[in-house]
């Protein structure tokens, strides 16, 4: 699909046999495609990063492998691509039927518990990421499965300190508020009936999880029940990864891979 | 709706200054409901309970006052309604469209990160529960981000002893797998795409989350996207305990307490 549109040049590190309907795609685009073989899919993601890092690439993306080996390579503290004290963290883009906007939400992927300074960072980056996409003032939704903060679930703890620092700018423009639940952030109504007053309640452009099972169940029950189209990709790395589940649609993949495109001529 | 349909008596214990709409209400059926007034929402759960405690009702069903509140009324050591060693826990039962089964699914709304135990009590009420509903064999499915086992995350670690502990029958006839995440659980298509072999993947009766943030997610997330119809209620008391969210729809809490109706009279 990306190819037919034309849309980016491929290097394909391949740690397992090629197939036949694969072959005959590489052998058709074969000016757009260069195919690395490789001993394994350990091999294949050490590869693709150096390619990353030697900026011979702008993105990373992930075939077949598991989404935990493709990490393992790119975070390698030699040969990876993330540097030193940045926060990388998975991000991901929804149009969800019966939602008025886009939704962005994170982190269904990466991070298993963010802590204060790694929910800083996750926060910061959507922010931009929204008004890079041209969402001026994004609101951002901290979510919970209740409004209120207690000391028991130290996320919400920490979402009082993000707020503190939204209202001092440290995000730049955008709006940030919680803890609510997914219903409060994105349904006027829900809020309502609930007497809360917020202004990112119902109208969230971007809804942050407080840990990795809430945010990949939103992804998994989306994706299945809610007919969403997603894109997702890996924030704070030298250049954006691409990294769709195995049982994404080919749609969703090509959505990822277009929005990494974007992103990434962007200087992103 | 439920007045309407003369399937429950009800005995209103209201924390509030009752509202010229619910007058109405309570003066068309007078003779299918006790209004009883106190002064302020603890002591209306308080009374609730005692009245469920006393068997001078069966089932003990939430207003607009905080769940936890409730909840707080209800686990009271000395005057409350669950027996001493007893798990209480949230199940909930909906129907979403484009799923072909119905779906329960649990803890959204009481226990925050269950422990071996908790999830040991969870399956088993579930398990029981689907069964009184019809289901011979239920599938149950332990939910996760990744379909691995993962000592980090120790709720993956609690799964493993729940499937042996169902290899044994312990929860009786019914089939438990995991981790899996929610999309492999309830999606043949996925689970063959990841090369999952499993009888409760693409079939799952329940699904099990890891932690309250997560069963929050789903529930909210195919209430609002998925046109869901959702039923709830607590299980482990001595009463079956409908504690349907204030944005709930009427729908939902009139299944959720016909549900707990049916439960009850079954002398669940």
């Amino acid at each position: 699909m990306a190819l037919d549109n034309g849309i980016a040049e491929f290097i394909l590190t391949a740690g397992r046999q090629v197939d036949e309907n694969l072959s005959l795609i590489i052998e058709r685009h074969k000016e757009h495609v260069k195919l690395i073989e490789c001993g394994n899919d350990e091999e294949a993601a050490r590869v693709a990063v150096e390619t990353a890092k030697a900026k011979r690439a702008d993105i990373l993306m992930k075939g077949t492998l598991n989404t935990d080996v493709l990490l393992h390579a790119a975070l390698d503290k030699q040969s990876g691509i993330l540097k030193k004290g940045r926060v990388m963290t998975h991000i991901a883009m929804a149009q969800i039927q019966g939602y008025k906007k886009l939704l962005m939400f994170s982190d269904a992927a990466v991070i298993p518990h963010p802590t204060l300074e790694q929910f800083h960072a996750i926060v910061g980056y959507t922010a931009e990421a929204c008004r890079r996409l041209g969402i001026e003032t994004p609101s951002i939704a901290l979510t919970h499965f209740s409004e209120k903060t207690n000391p028991k679930f130290e996320h919400t703890i920490s979402y009082k300190e993000i707020i503190r620092r939204a209202g001092n700018g440290e995000y730049g423009n955008c709006i940030v508020d919680g803890p609510m639940d997914v219903k409060t952030a994105c349904d006027t109504e829900s809020s309502e009936i609930k007497g809360i007053i917020s202004p990112v309640a119902g109208n969230a452009d971007v809804i942050i999880f407080p840990n990795i099972e809430s945010g990949n169940t939103f992804y998994k029950t989306i994706s299945l029940f809610a007919n969403a189209t997603t894109a997702g990709w890996l924030e704070g790395t030298d250049v954006p990864v691409v990294v769709s589940s195995r049982a994404d649609s080919v749609e969703s993949k090509y959505f990822s891979l277009a929005l990494a495109c974007f992103l990434s001529n962007n200087d992103y």
